[in-house]
């Protein structure tokens, strides 16, 4: 069976995403003990970065979805993080650890896949780390970031009297989309850049969680409009099986992986949802105006 | 049982290394979708990055190891990277994925062990990702360097006729001492910087598979002096137990985290073991002057 290094000699064999820009250019690359990167994003002096993993049967089904699935995804989360603080991914850093006798090939297209993602953003996956064991799949993906000239969307920005805006339907993503969904890099760029809306988030754990972290750091309440919630055609389908309304879907299911931003203003980027408050917490309204309490159901790790 | 917001709220609440430098001053801290650093050490306009990971029963036996030294090993591992490109950690980024049902006390002295490691070094931890599974503990952590001044120490470096330094003795740290290492920061810097070494790498798969590793990037053999190699006490005390010589040990275990330099002149900093060749290939010269290959045993995780 093929070994650690063989695998290592096939990474460096690839050739590098077609257009890697010259802010991050790679000085040693992958296959010493850390890889050098001359970073011209000092332009702004910023420098941004995140880590995120995904989990056998937590984030995937290695028994379901094929290798290189699982690492558009895992790389795909990292660069959603990115469209969130409307900054550019410029490098990453990858590490797997791999369920023993998994094979070389396996391993490939994991890589394969988070090139599939990273690569039409011209970020080079410039280190690594694989390890085998007698357990189960794990990625991890760190990200470095550059804001060039746009400063981060922090989450503590929202402004009581902003609107509250998603920028596409939410709901049911366990029926596939949370493999497959696009990173909304640019339309976060344009968010924080030329509209410099007030503060953003991807939404992974669902609106409900992932607004109430917004208000939380940003001290304020929102309410909801439930009418105006743009609901997935998936929300609809498990509704159909697990008789949970399309609403409570949209509302908590996570893995939409859309940016969620607050804005003082109108944008066709987004759709408006509901309004940030002064009152703390979260109010859901119905269509004849009563309010009940909006509470944070998406999804928790427990430890 | 704790879930994990309320972690990360007391990761929040940690106060931050004593004295972090001001190249790497924290604008955003952990708590967003991405940290935000100031990234002065554009200074010289060189980021360097990289990523390691422990597993369970690979790197550490959560059943014999406490979280806390489990922290501290995969800090460490990413330290000692630095160490041997002669770069200063500057910040971290580390993911957990923890045994479902293991508690927020054992996560908090995971974290708290990777702290250890790092606040000496004023290196913070700014980001992190945690996740509970039905699998066992892996740490990730990806690490920031900075050059600062001194150029990176690559493996391609190591010229004909340069002598081949260790900083330690070597040989059987599965004792202990592979949980417990300090990594060699401050002696790479000086080995980098006032020595400017040819090439160096830290000893983590074995002298025989590190080394190898030089030669191949560099295009050159070497002869290693059976008698000059520093034996470590666990070399011995592992000899009694499995036979091995010490010298086996001392060559081919691993994890002794020193630092292997290749240096054209004499030094201090560390113990001469043999001499680059033009001639590739590993050989071990004997006592009486007789040359064996010298066959990488070091650890190759099996895929």
């Amino acid at each position: 069976m093929a070994g650690e290094f063989d695998f290592i000699q096939w990474l460096r064999a690839q050739p590098a995403p077609a257009d890697i820009p010259a802010h991050a250019r790679v000085v040693v690359p992958p296959g010493d003990d850390l890889a050098v990167l001359r970073w011209d994003a000092a332009a702004d002096g910023l420098l941004v970065v995140g880590v995120d993993q995904v989990l056998d049967g937590v984030h995937f089904d290695s028994a379901v979805h094929p290798p290189r699935a699982i690492g558009r995804k895992a790389m795909n989360r990292n660069l959603s993080d990115c469209a969130a603080m409307a900054c550019l991914p410029a490098a990453a850093v990858v590490a797997i650890a791999a369920p023993r006798g998994v094979g070389a090939d396996y391993l490939k297209e994991l890589y394969l896949g988070m090139r599939d993602a990273a690569d039409p953003f011209g970020c080079p996956i410039v280190g690594g780390d694989t390890g085998s064991w007698d357990g189960k799949l794990a990625v991890t993906v760190s990200i470095l970031g550059r804001t060039a000239g746009v400063d981060p969307v922090r989450r503590s920005g929202a402004e009581v009297g902003d609107g509250i805006f998603v920028t596409g339907p939410l709901g049911g993503s366990l029926l596939g989309r949370h493999m497959t969904f696009e990173p909304r890099v640019f339309l976060g760029r344009s968010l924080g850049g030329e509209f410099g809306v007030s503060a953003m988030i991807d939404l992974s754990d669902g609106v409900s969680r992932d607004l109430a972290h917004i208000c939380r750091e940003s001290g304020v309440g929102a309410v909801i409009d439930a009418a105006a919630v743009p609901i997935h055609d998936d929300a609809h389908a498990l509704f159909r099986r697990d008789r949970r309304s399309p609403l409570e879907h949209a509302l908590h299911d996570g893995e939409d992986y859309e940016l969620l931003f607050t804005y003082e203003g109108g944008t066709t980027l987004g759709t408006c949802i509901g309004k940030i408050t002064s009152e703390p917490g979260l109010q859901l309204r119905a269509a004849d105006g009563t309010h009940t309490p909006l509470e944070p159901k998406g999804w928790e790790h427990p430890l």
